[in-house]
């Protein structure tokens, strides 16, 4: 067994991840080295200003850079690790490729909340991908804590499907001179579930938040309901998130795409490739 | 030992008290039932609208009402128990009587951050009291957590006195037709602590946040620095806050003081009262 190939989800770990929506895994399930590249190379993508870039509501701190696998080299070769497609692969029980990818940055201080969503929602309406058959892999470069503004969840919530809410048309404040598809890339939510549902699901405390050192690896579904909370801490909470979608799930908006860098055409399994 | 006077402070709740500033007690410090009135005058309490209350920057939730003490004999009931005069005799070296006091909502998925501050420095600017000798009780009215917007503390940050930071002047954002002092009530702090500062003081991760059932009692320094997250969940987080002072500190401002519901100008010790 190699020292490359040696980790990969269990029996339990799928059927978690199934029951739950999301799954949580320890830095060893990295190869060890394997995330340096990526955190040596996030300054430089964080510097990056254009479309790919999405700034917080105070005009200044960047929220979040898409598409990193596609201009760091860094992050394609970490996006292609054996151990995360074959995770993600297992899970949606198809060869994979990369839909869409981000460094959410949640700067100390000023990283803001990011409220109650499901991310399929925008995937079906934008980019016509007819399945939630898709898996969010975040993968922490940075400890995430309580105070940093953790990913938060309310486990089961994925098997509700889309969820009932409110399409809110038009541009969230702050962004009105944005091109239109930056809407769904906004810290206000375009898609506003009602909060009876939200407050159904979590009954009577069912949260979970997403806590870990560096280099830890949270699965996600599609349709869990999640949101978190602003980073009051001095500490950055820098998040790598790559999107893999099922090769059978592909979009099929063609009449109106979004940019490549928040929808990917290319469709073509991923190769591994240990590094 | 008489039922409702065997709870007090031990030493080393006291030295952890000076310690760390604060102090976090479980529900169980409180005579049994002492607390079910208060609970049951809340939604009255939150009910009142007039310049006791602080409404969030949405302009439509209750964040804060002032002076529940004075207007609600069920909060004045408990605000004399022997636990809590006792408490902060033993902490204060002195007797006390009741500088302000106010219900902190922080409303289900409205509840707004309060960004870092320490509390003395408006007691001593605008109220004249000269010495940091009061003490903060927080009384949860519900459970608290880490998704409805938990005080968070830099512990020991009380022992580096006043803070450099700078006075905002003026009115915060969204507040411009209150009177001048609404400006230490509001979500944007008047004072605003120096980044460089709180990044000193929470270290490598020198942070923790007061979480517990509701009944539990907090106990916190005024020179503290704290801050909380906006309340993300579908629970609300109410929370009573009685500022004891010590009656060897009285307020010196006379010149302008504030309304009475901030700043009480009765400062004869208040009299203990099993209830």
């Amino acid at each position: 067994m190699s020292a490359t190939l040696h980790k990969h989800l269990g029996n339990a770990q799928i059927a978690s991840y199934y029951r739950d929506g999301y799954l949580l895994l320890p830095p060893e399930f990295l190869p060890a080295g394997s995330l340096d590249k990526v955190v040596a190379a996030c300054p430089d993508i964080l510097a990056e200003r254009g479309p790919r870039t999405v700034l917080e509501r105070d005009g200044v701190t960047v929220r979040s850079v898409y598409g990193p696998h596609q201009t760091s080299t860094a992050v394609e070769g970490f996006s292609k690790l054996p151990q995360l497609l074959d995770a993600a692969a297992k899970l949606l029980n198809d060869e994979v490729y990369i839909h869409q990818s981000k460094v959410n940055q949640k700067a100390a201080f000023s990283g803001d909340q990011w409220e109650w969503h499901q991310d399929y929602v925008y995937w079906i309406q934008n980019d016509g991908i007819n399945s939630p058959n898709l898996v969010n892999v975040a993968v922490f470069l940075d400890e995430v804590t309580e105070f940093n503004g953790p990913l938060t969840f309310i486990p089961g919530s994925h098997r509700e499907g889309v969820l009932a809410g409110t399409d809110t048309q038009g541009m969230p404040v702050g962004y009105e001179d944005a091109p239109s598809w930056v809407a769904t890339l906004t810290a206000t939510e375009k898609f506003q579930i009602d909060r009876s549902v939200i407050a159904r699901l979590a009954g009577a405390g069912n949260l979970v938040s997403a806590k870990g050192p560096a280099g830890s690896v949270l699965l996600f579904h599609p349709n869990i309901l999640h949101a978190s909370l602003p980073n009051l801490s001095p500490f950055n909470r820098r998040v790598l998130i790559l999107v893999y979608n099922a090769i059978g799930n592909p979009p099929t908006n063609t009449v109106n795409p979004r940019p490549g860098f928040l929808a990917a055409r290319d469709t073509t399994a991923v190769r591994p490739d240990a590094g």
